[in-house]
């Protein structure tokens, strides 16, 4: 073990031993390199060892600190779900949340953006500026339909961290999760037909199930453990389900894992009702612990799951860039991908192949989830502390998003519509229902580096919550 | 008028007043620059104009010559068309089509790309190097919904030369003119729903078509003037026809422009039977006349026309930057967008919006019109040479492919195939039909440069189908 380890092992003892508690001021640089006769970059590698676990928390200017413990908020109900299937609605708040360009006036805690003013990217860009001047201008032609090679070649690679062995041939590269999701669905499904979906759900998702009037059932969802397997059963008795839909990994909203042993049982329901699988793994690289979690594709056995998934969270969405391993459906979603788009853009899938392959993909990630996992904790005290008491939120596992719940009856909308008077934005949790349930929740992303104007916008957040909350009541 | 447009003009008279014949050598740069007492340069100005507008040909240091007199093909048949909606088939052969990556060991005379290696789409190239790299990394996030907002502006102004007034607002930025038309489709029309075509037709609007479950009806296309209007009038009477997808400018397979007139009257059958048009646009601007000749949608009057377009055929396909003005179907495209692919890369509008904004666009537009007319003008010839005398070819009046067509019975199929061995490729023409129609025909591009290797390329195409004809004939 490395030296700063063995420091960080120590303290980290000597922590939750109690010998230093919340709140205390932890022993400074210094004085520590001078007790254990390592260097100064010694003591603070420990120290953002720490920090990363979620033991010490820096202050600027005084050094390191034990977390003060607090009260972290209960967690959300287990949402009950329509009975039936429905049609999907409320595309209207989609419009309004997606409309939004990034804009300077306004905190955007709405939008599904990760953080990417970071060093660990810089290689994408000089090979996307590198690229774009190479003489043979390969960049700027059609090219496959399948996408580039080189990239399909380092997503394979990418894939076995995720447990899936899946050859390049059998990737396609699509514009974004989007056009990857959009494409699964519609090599499954005809209109009318039934998608069973967890809940809440990506709305990207439920919009593409609703343009195509296809149905969606959503099945009760455990703010933990992911789909309720007992409630997918009777659902695939009662109804001539043709797909399940969800992303078990890094939940959006809701930020859980899937545990293993859920996720291959509902691969074994979906065999014993011959029903396909859209595995949705757009966060699946963000969790917070490592290895990365497996997905449901890397037990598929007879090509029935189609995993979808982009570099839109881990690296930049403005590339839209994606891809999908559509197992045994691969001549019906290369159908739907040609006539949605044709051919995906070169220039990005030749500038990501290049990053990944210089190795720069891995060390990036590490980085990224490090600061998000920070970054959660810290939304998570100030939730804490600037929400009304009554309030329930997730525990992500994983990405950069949290999940709000306010008390029945409070209105996610309104609360949106006042913020705007003070440039902050929220996701209302509607959205993320086919049938317009969870109008008292809302989804806020925590990518951007957590100072005080974000921490602000926060507390806005809150305490317009608690107004309209004291209103409702009075 | 300048100095070489009047000495042109002077030189064109004398040619076809007959007093330089077919085959003359014209005078020398020399002697005209003494006659005229006119510059050296003036002089291979207008010889170049002359050379553009298909009167006078170059010989390597022999100077400039009226072109020989040929016996050009006739043209091809006015399709003959299915009698009534179909499903549409022929994904397979598609397939082959679009999953060609760029190759240099093959000679693809079937894809649909521009030449891209041209001085004039430098500046194009540094704006997306220069953005890749700027500090606020806005090129790599999502942005809107709608599309970038100075490239929006940029298109509204362009729209202008094809006789439309189109705000910025009432633009969509969609992937390419497929994500365009595909969006369209769903916007407009439901499974089972008939939409009439021009025929031969875009392949991927007819897979569009089929993929989404609708039905095709073919209407007879005059290989001049395009869609007959008395088919479509009787069609409209006996169908209930959704929707008329044309591209009427510049179309392809056949090239040609369709009238004013054409125009004007398939927009007031489209009122009089409420139906929409979706029109393609994605050649218009390389239409060989200046200016070029107006859109449907540059009458419409009542929001019913779609316009359709990208910059694929005139910039650069790899970007998948295309563009959409729904007239009255906004919201429903929007949807269909969203729910397909999301929003649009962000860097290659950024990058289209600065070159367009820099005065680049019409500068380029000009020099590949010249040069795809050239290539035009070679590429009849050597058909003329190579092929058997029963060749009919279409006559392009704008963008770089011509439609070639062999006696009845012919198979396209069978010579692509034949053709790998040579390591050549050309687009098939039942591709360009929902019923599998046009077997016997084949399209190829004149894009790029007219090499000795593109000449050589020809040839094979032309005598292996003279000798697969005298198979078929003994
Ligand atoms: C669960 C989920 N899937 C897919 C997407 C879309 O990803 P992309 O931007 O790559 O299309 C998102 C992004 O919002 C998402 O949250
Ligand atoms: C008539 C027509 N429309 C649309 C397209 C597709 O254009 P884009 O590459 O912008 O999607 C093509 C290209 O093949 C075409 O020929």
């Amino acid at each position: 073990m490395t030296l700063y380890l063995n420091l960080a092992e120590l303290l980290g003892d000597r922590i939750e031993q109690g010998l230093y508690r919340p709140g205390d001021r932890l022993p400074s640089v210094r004085a520590l390199s001078q007790e254990h006769g390592v260097s100064l970059s010694t003591v603070q590698q420990a120290y953002r060892h720490l920090e990363d676990q979620g033991l010490a928390t820096p202050r600027p200017k005084s050094g390191y600190f034990v977390p003060a413990s607090r009260q972290v908020p209960a967690l959300p109900e287990i949402s009950r779900t329509a009975q039936r299937p429905v049609e999907v609605s409320q595309w209207d708040q989609v419009l309004e949340q997606v409309s939004s360009a990034p804009d300077e006036r306004t905190i955007q805690l709405g939008r599904g953006r990760p953080d990417i003013s970071v060093p660990t990217l810089k290689p994408l860009l000089r090979s996307l500026s590198r690229l774009s001047r190479r003489q043979d201008l390969s960049g700027l032609t059609y090219g496959s339909i399948y996408g580039d090679r080189s990239l399909r070649e380092q997503v394979s690679r990418l894939l076995l961290d995720s447990g899936c062995q899946i050859a390049a041939d059998e990737i396609i590269i699509t514009t974004g999760c989007h056009e990857a999701l959009s494409a699964a669905i519609r090599a499954i499904c005809e209109p009318g037909d039934i998608v069973a979906v967890d809940s809440p759900s990506f709305h990207g998702v439920m919009q593409a199930l609703k343009g195509f009037g296809m149905k969606a059932l959503e099945l009760p969802t455990d703010p933990l453990t992911g789909i309720s397997l007992e409630a997918l059963e009777l659902a695939l008795e009662q109804w001539p389900i043709k797909a399940i839909q969800l992303t078990p990994t890094c939940n959006n909203p809701l930020g859980y894992i899937m545990p293993e042993a859920n996720k291959r049982a509902l691969l074994t329901l979906a065999q014993r009702y011959d029903v396909a699988i859209i595995e949705d793994d757009v966060y699946g690289d963000l969790a917070y612990r490592y290895p990365r979690p497996p997905t449901i594709k890397s037990f598929d056995e007879d090509g029935r799951v189609l995993l979808c998934s982009s570099f839109s969270k881990t690296l930049a969405p403005g590339l839209r860039i994606g891809w999908i391993a559509p197992g045994r459906y691969r001549d019906r979603v290369l159908h739907m991908k040609y006539m949605g788009t044709g051919s995906t853009a070169q220039l990005p899938q030749m500038a990501l192949a290049e990053f990944i392959a210089g190795g720069h993909y891995e060390p990036h990630l590490r980085r990224m989830r490090a600061q998000y996992q920070r970054s959660r904790d810290l939304m998570i005290e100030w939730i804490s502390r600037y929400f009304p008491a009554s309030v329930k939120i997730s525990q992500p596992q994983g990405s950069f998003m949290i999940w709000v719940e306010l008390p029945e009856g409070f209105d996610s909308h309104r609360l949106n519509r006042e913020l705007r008077a003070h440039g902050v934005q929220i996701a209302t949790g509607s959205i993320f229902s086919a049938s317009g349930k969870f109008r008292n929740c809302l989804r806020m992303n925590y990518a951007a580096k957590p100072t005080a104007t974000v921490e602000q916008a926060v507390r806005t957040v809150g305490e317009l919550a608690a107004q309209l909350l004291a209103e409702q009541a009075g």
